[in-house]
């Protein structure tokens, strides 16, 4: 099932700047295929539902794996049956 | 890895009353195995990062077969290295 | 008190569609003098913090008064004293 | 008008324990005489609109003037017309 969703990743205690952690964050969620839109508060995605939350959980397995002591994310996920879900779609529809 | 963290469901265009829908994903949550925690706006889980993930996708597809049509979930996920996260302890420390 | 926020409106009940409301929230948040940048869930806003604030209490007043029976907004407010936070330094540190 | 909400504030680069600043926030909504109910991640609230907004402005201003660098809150707020909203209506709806 295809859905849409939204993930934002904070690390805690890291220091005051959380770049290069987004950073990564928004690498693997490319890296594991889905479409990818970065924007400033996180970053859009699509693809498939389990693909999404797989991504969720390599972001978090990835970061602790390179330092990261304590990691919140905060993720949106949208799926719906009477149409095919897209980021294009929700763009075209001013962000529904 | 051990996650805790937070599930909210709301089905779009299912009636101003989203009553049965927000039952059966916390259902579904204590269903899953997990240590699934009521509040006013959600349900706040603890178990494995994994279970937790699967746990929002058997909600979706769940919901979908029974036939909503437009599902959103807003899920957030902690992580931490230094100690094993819980919902008794984010209590404990005044829901840090 | 300058802030970054990101603003999600939801109506509940309105049907499966929920282009109209959308695109209503969005231009209250223009309207409202807010630096504004759509983004395929929700809107990224820039402005003093009241302003912010004033502006969730405006879009959820003007919709109720135009017929939307229950509206669930999702905000996120961030705001840091070691430097003025802005929607393009958060672009530019890829979202931080 | 009347709501009902959910605070979550995450200080960054406050070290890998919040506890200190989820205190202080959670006790702020408490003092600004709204109806708040601590769970594992944030405190749900009702109130009158614009004093759950007034209260997000006063944690943030607090905890800077009180050394926090750097505050992210998740806000998510709930207005309805059809009935008065309540934290006690959404436990007895099974967190609607």
């Amino acid at each position: 099932m295809k859905a849409t969703g939204d993930i934002q990743c904070i690390p805690i205690g890291s220091g005051v700047s959380v770049r290069a952690e987004v950073k990564r964050a928004h690498a693997i969620l490319e890296q594991a295929g889905l479409n990818a839109m970065l924007h400033p508060n996180g970053t859009a995605v699509e693809g498939e539902l389990e693909d999404v939350l797989e991504a969720v959980r390599t972001i978090h397995e990835t970061l602790h794996a390179e330092g990261v002591v304590r990691l919140v994310s905060y993720v949106k996920i949208a799926t719906r049956t009477d149409k095919d879900p897209s980021l294009e779609g929700k763009l075209f529809d001013t962000g529904s």
